[in-house]
């Protein structure tokens, strides 16, 4: 498999890494990360990666050694002297340790678009998770590496012959995906629910309400529930690797007539022409 | 600062270990660890520290490569070695990568024990966290490296002059506080909260079930709210590093007549008699 390491801004040749030993990132999964699509040879969204991670950053007192700006140039910089033109960088920054020992910047950049085609023909079938999203947690708008529960519902819904996994949060509405944010028509409603629900707020879920979504369907940040969910129109999750990805089972429970809505197909082809 | 540092199985010179870049301790906070005291020269509670290690791996699929009892036999010869005979061992295991690499062991062996004396005379300060406890976590029973809403709570309460912090959980019962286990007295009963309140099993709550509170006060696991918290008579936290901790103010609430209850010293007194 083709990977190719930074690490603290030097091209690392294997795939491994010194960490002191109490750095926070270590002991209690105290650090930040990204995974970004690299698309044409670039890193996509990468402003808007690195505003978030260093939004966070601030609220949670990690430092980043590099500065944002720096960062941004390690990335292109890495991204193009991997010479991977479509791949995933993931870069994490750990918090370091109490001693003021700053923490580390690893690149990670991965071959291989992380999606195949034919997905977005068939159509994403996802599950609901059988705990609910702390929508009160410090953590639940952060892109930490407290980051276990969404890596078990993964799994699981992956055992299940699942796509993705929603969380419903601890009042039983509808919170974010293990590595997604969920949108659903609703009497041709568009709405994806507020931040305050429990999640993470994702670049494309940010441009589908800023920009995609048109005077014609204004995207409307409001809390649904369970029942709310089965009987939507059209549902669809984005993250910043896949896009918008139709949903068109849940829980086995079929969203529409079973095929991509037409209001997520007008969204996808958008989202596919414009950026 | 006098550390002692053992590297899956090997004295390490310096405070830092390498890792993969993709282990799943680094990435996700997929660890499981343990902070274990160190007393005349021994790990104090081992079989029951690495018991609740063993179960969590079994649960959460983390695989220990040197196996439970090789682990023990690590922990005795590395705290024998480090000639330390008061102090903290820390042991963590990390998941590894998904290329079934296996992970890292890790042992840190601190001098100095984590407390003194003049604490327990003046009796243990605690607030109530402002965001609950997910107690349907698949995560709050194990003590992993998603730890960082505890490390965040720890902050906010030194940096407000208490000792610990408090969570309730959603449902407004006490379940545990950022480091340790909860109980109180209340019309004569000594109450702590049940596991399924959300919390991690330790290993001084078990033994002050077990075998502290005798027939004359036997220990009911049961839900208790802030109203009845604010009402007890006594009220102590525990954990395995120091032991019974007496409560003597909740968020600025006198607890009793603001010393150390009547059972809290007589269970502090067979804690330290009998172990």
């Amino acid at each position: 498999m083709s990977i190719y390491y930074v690490i603290d801004g030097k091209p690392a040749a294997e795939a491994s890494l010194t960490i002191d030993a109490v750095d926070a990132g270590l002991l209690y999964g105290f650090s930040l990360f990204e995974t970004i699509l690299v698309k044409g040879g670039r890193p996509d969204f990468l402003q808007l990666h690195l505003q978030r991670m260093s939004g966070s950053a601030a609220e949670l007192g990690l430092f980043i050694p590099e500065g944002i700006d720096s960062l941004a140039v390690m990335c292109e910089e890495a991204v193009s002297k991997s010479g991977i033109s479509e791949g995933v960088l993931r870069l994490a920054v750990t918090a370091g340790s109490s001693d003021d020992k700053p923490g580390r910047t690893i690149l990670a950049i991965r071959a291989g678009v992380p999606y195949h085609a034919g997905q977005y023909e068939k159509g994403f079938f996802i599950m609901t998770a059988d705990y609910p999203r702390n929508e009160k947690s410090p953590l639940v708008r952060h892109k930490t590496a407290n980051y276990l529960e969404n890596l078990i519902a993964r799994k699981k819904a992956g055992a299940r012959g699942f796509d993705e996994c929603l969380f419903l949060n601890t009042q039983g509405n509808a919170a974010e995906c293990s590595a997604s944010n969920v949108f659903v028509v609703i009497e041709n409603k568009l709405i994806t629910p507020p931040v305050e629900a429990g999640l993470l707020p994702g670049i494309v879920r940010g441009l589908v309400i800023d920009k995609l979504a048109g005077p014609a369907c204004r995207c409307i940040e409001a809390d649904f529930n369970y029942a709310d969910l089965l009987q939507a129109e059209e549902c669809f999750i984005t993250n910043s690797l896949m896009g918008i990805m139709p949903v068109v089972s849940i829980d086995r429970h079929r969203v529409g007539d079973g095929r991509t809505g037409k209001l997520t197909g007008t969204l996808m082809q958008k989202y596919h022409s414009c950026l």
